[in-house]
């Protein structure tokens, strides 16, 4: 198919932009850039415009908004407020698949209430990182309708606010969660039965994450599995699953095309998305990243699943 | 590529031929047809011809002897001696991948000596399934030059005879074992690391099972990643990574075809076979399955992995 040029649809970021302090088998750092919506944001924008909102406090430091900005994301819907940035404190050990937390300080995020810039209403592409599902919800109100939501969440929503989580679910075009709460959320063991009982909720595509073992594509007619990309040096996970939906929603944005195979593709861009993250600390590697290296990976990914005639 | 008649060549299996009891959430049988063999040599005989090494005590039924009858298996190689048959009692909880082994009773395994007969020796394709490491290297030493050498092995000859199971490693032509033995005799988390790992002691293959997430291959050239075939129902895990190895030997003897490509297909054709094993206890369903609905998952492999153009 030729295409001409691409819409480029722009894409909204809603979610947490914090500070995280993390050990990993391979290092440790302090304070760093990190936030389900700093990952996916930056994710996306290596595919499209980007709009940002979410909250930091005044200890924020300068250099990660010109990070932001060195990416062309728009910081119009990011408050900055009294108070300390959002911080999460977790190691991994052998296990990379594992994280275990320390410590999460709301700080800002306590009293944050999400708005959206008018400017950004009619963003047709939103991603929903996870947050609060009562603030997921929120940013969905204000927003005129958008061509399609997705939605990501985490066992501490689960844990909580499973009603609102599923409320979610129910209003999203797609859900993405990660195995473990996704066979929290549904009740069962089985990744295939959970996949389609939150389709049959209401989304379109519901999308499980399996960290080393790639990702769950489920959609009314169609299914697809990928595995992730195959790495020898995995110096910190924090992030992979938000630049996996970062990298899959901005692809998504940039095409215009939420077909079940444009779909896939996307999948496999987020996998790509993720594979670099994984290999530095923080947004270490996503700021060196060339989109060159993208389509490399890409086509790595093309060779590593093709079944042979 | 057109290949007029397949060369059709014979296959040899050698392991344990037992009696399970199971338990799982779905059910629980007692005494039932179990052993890494018996899963094995019935997978590969949906391909090609099977002979089978192994020993059964005097109280094996005969109607499992009947059943491998009827896949044509030749049970020449299969002593009944005096004593108990092997036996495997385990149980599975909510998480299907997790097998907990309430006791194993080695019975007649434990004096065993496997002798292949005469006109064994020449067989060409060979699965050496999981058994003490030292009855591994015992059968290797009575073929004459097989083409192909495949063994797997389990966690208990790793934490008891690691030495051994790396000389077996050494000594064939590929290995295959479970994400966790891999891990674990490789002594890293990571799958690609272990996967080189064991690459560099000289199997020219190497096959990592991941369950529920599908199979990983590692070739000097090539690096494939088969994602499981989705199943909503699944009642009974045991004997799955022997069916898989057992079709995949069996397709690779059928065709008389080791390059990385048809080795690609293999993998898959093993990937389909184990996706019917865990259907039903036992050999329950391997015994109703016929040859189309084989094609027809392989079939379904191509469709759920495909990346669209």
């Amino acid at each position: 198919m030729i295409r001409g040029n691409a819409p480029r649809l722009p894409a909204l970021v809603v979610g947490s932009i914090g500070l995280d302090t993390v050990e990993t088998p391979f290092g440790a750092v302090r304070d760093v850039l990190g936030g389900a919506a700093s990952f996916s944001a930056v994710s996306a924008s290596f595919f499209t415009d980007v709009r940002m909102v979410g909250v930091v406090g005044e200890d924020f430091p300068a250099e990660h908004l010109a990070l932001f900005r060195a990416r062309e994301i728009d910081l119009n819907g990011v408050q900055q407020q009294p108070g300390a940035t959002f911080r999460w404190n977790g190691y991994y050990e052998y296990d990379l698949n594992q994280a275990h937390t320390l410590a999460t300080h709301l700080n800002v995020f306590e009293q944050f209430r999400p708005t959206v810039p008018d400017a950004y209403r009619d963003t047709p592409y939103v991603f929903l990182a996870n947050i609060d599902p009562d603030l997921q919800l929120a940013v969905l109100e204000q927003m005129s309708a958008p061509k399609f939501v997705m939605a990501d969440t985490m066992n501490f929503w689960i844990d909580g606010k499973a009603n609102r989580v599923l409320e979610v679910v129910k209003r999203v075009d797609a859900m993405t969660m990660n195995d473990a709460e996704a066979r929290q959320l549904c009740d069962t063991s089985n990744l295939v039965v959970a996949g389609h009982r939150l389709l049959n909720l209401g989304p379109r595509v519901v999308i499980i994450k399996k960290g080393e073992h790639g990702a769950l594509l489920f959609t009314q007619h169609d299914y697809f599995a990928a595995p992730s990309f195959p790495l020898e040096d995995v110096k910190d996970p924090t992030g992979a699953g938000d630049t996996f939906a970062g990298g899959l929603l901005g692809y998504l944005a940039f095409t215009n095309d939420v077909s079940d195979a444009n779909i896939r593709r996307a999948v496999v861009y987020g996998t790509v998305m993720a594979s670099y993250a994984v290999e530095d600390f923080s947004l270490g590697r996503l700021q060196t990243l060339e989109p060159g290296e993208v389509m490399v990976r890409f086509a790595e990914m093309r060779r590593i699943t093709a079944m042979p005639e």
